[in-house]
């Protein structure tokens, strides 16, 4: 099929269902995680690491490297592809979250969002048209609308206001929209109330995207609003699209959420906790620099086939991390990942054989 | 042949040599290059990438990690190789040069080293019996016997009181063996003075080491007088056993001393360049951070056949290092490992041939 596109190949016992989307640079079969690449990188891990780990997509941030280093320096180097060393498809958030998550340096106007650069303090101004066209010149497999996002604890009629605007600026966008290679979402927002979540899903059904995303949960509410939002916002969206629950989640998240349809999810949970010393393992989270790891010579999840768990135990791990060495943080970083991948590629499986989330949740062992 | 053992398989046309040193987890073809995994890690690179780079030997050092995590939980983690998750050989300095560069927390004297720890501040004693034990313990490959090493500016009379002390300590080290399967190497010392050197390597020979390395250069003095020692010093070891000239160095020293008949060398150069953004390449050194290579698809070096060459151009990289992504950092050690390894394996391939150095100049470019 001509990229972009989705299939939905096999639904599941329940609302799950295992699909194929097929985008510029490759095939995504889904529900698929997207490691997180913001700047470019996933911290961490080379491309090469990350394609023996399974993954088939990563996320990087639009807003992020146009600022640095560039749109025009980008495409001088080949485009985003070949600047990340990484030939399967990008997903690109557009930039929405984070500038609202660098609060005081900007201003939201219907127009689109002032801003002061992170990087080296310019002046800048970003439009939804700007989006799609920072997205298209980076030759990414799907772009992301620009959105507004809202803290979880904003008055009603900011919710209401981000929500009109983000739908404002969605049409905006898709109207600027050049290339049909480059798949483009629409993302629903609405904060907590169902009623806005439902004007916001319509209204970008209605617009017509390549495929849907839940934005503007995980920003402060708790577990249970974030549950029942996205349980809400999944049905007020088409099944023939793909479906992204953005910014999820922990093991746990990814099995509840694709059991109810969502398609696609990122994290930073694996990557930065990683870098921390704290490995997604069967048994809950192992938090390696604890001294009662010290001479402990099994591996870190002894139902793990990364190479970290191949070939270091968890003193070691300890070892490294308690002596600055920059391995600890590679060694937990693929592991995590490899453990994300993996639950991913079982809940796949289980979903082929009919069985979710059998495979899966023995896989995720305490987070099922 | 039951290890350690050292073949000499082929002498060049000069006083260069091919060599095989066969130890207990594998065979060195030398000359060799050894990566230094001070802490137990080659630091942003995991012991596959060094595999796949070429490297048979890495360099770690006894003193650090018998201070952090200690001699009791390697050996309760299964060994040193077990720690590191490498299955190569692996050399061991004893510490003395690292003792000797923590300035005033030590206190020399015919005994031993008294020093604090520099990593819980604990008060300490290392004997050359205990250095050997030590090295045994962890299960090394090659171990160092203790040396005294002391700056190129000491007063004569104290590097005549080191070099006495260092042959003092090898013959103790020496009568404290227990394994064989453990190669144990003496270090000459003796500044740079040729009467001291000459007669710390005749003492040496005669107590009969399983190798010798040359030490206490790159300590301060001109690069001429490092050559000059490098080149008598050799002259007084046996040409049956391995020789190893400690700390160097640039691509240029590993073809000048490799020619002289040197088959070991160690260096951090690869590794803290890469992690300063700084790439060797045939062409000189690349400092990836500088502006010029903004816009540069072309790989770091075009002759290169290593990952970051195959998949990242100057420009990626340099935005990867100024955006502070921990991969620049691995990327920049992976090509210096790479280059550093690709060219003793070419000093080796023009051994074999009766070629050398030509091969291994073409590799090296400017640096030869």
């Amino acid at each position: 099929m001509t990229p972009p596109s989705f299939e939905v190949l096999r639904a599941g016992t329940d609302t799950a269902r295992l699909g194929r989307l097929t985008l510029a640079h490759g095939v995504v079969e889904t529900p698929a995680f997207m490691p997180v690449a913001t700047q470019g990188s996933v911290k961490g891990v080379t491309p090469a690491q990350l394609e023996d780990a399974g993954a088939t997509i990563v996320l990087a941030n639009a807003y992020h490297l146009a600022q640095r280093p560039g749109v025009e320096v980008i495409t001088a180097l080949g485009g985003l592809h070949a600047l990340m060393g990484w030939s399967r498809p990008v997903l690109t958030d557009s930039g929405g979250f984070q500038l609202m998550s660098l609060a005081g340096l900007v201003r939201v106007d219907d127009e689109g969002v002032r801003y002061r650069s992170h990087v080296d303090g310019r002046h800048g101004f970003l439009r939804p048209e700007d989006a799609v066209a920072i997205q298209e010149a980076l030759g990414v497999d799907v772009a992301m609308s620009l959105d507004e996002c809202v803290p979880a604890d904003a008055p009603p009629a900011r919710v209401a206001r981000a929500m009109a605007r983000t739908t404002d600026w969605a049409a905006r966008g898709l109207a600027a929209r050049q290339r049909a290679d480059v798949a483009l979402f629409g993302i629903v927002q609405g904060g907590l109330d169902g009623a806005l979540r439902a004007q916001s899903a319509g209204d970008l059904v209605a617009l017509g995207f390549d495929g849907y995303a839940v934005g503007g949960l995980c920003v402060g509410e708790p577990p249970e609003e974030t549950a029942r939002v996205a349980a809400e916002s999944i049905r007020l969206l088409p099944e023939t699209r793909p479906r992204y629950l953005m910014g999820m989640g922990t093991p746990r998240d990814l099995l509840t959420f694709a059991g109810l349809g969502y398609d696609l999810f990122d994290c930073v949970l694996p990557t930065r906790n990683g870098r921390n010393g704290t490995l997604f393992t069967r048994e809950g989270k192992l938090m390696i620099r604890n001294a009662r790891h010290a001479r402990d010579a099994q591996p870190p999840d002894a139902s793990c086939g990364c190479y970290t768990c191949r070939h270091f135990s968890r003193g070691a791990l300890r070892h490294l991390a308690l002596a600055g060495e920059m391995l600890a943080a590679q060694l937990a970083t693929l592991h995590n990942l490899f453990f994300y991948l993996r639950l991913m590629s079982e809940i796949r499986a289980d979903l082929r054989a009919g069985t979710f989330p059998s495979r899966a949740r023995a896989t995720a062992g305490v987070w099922a």
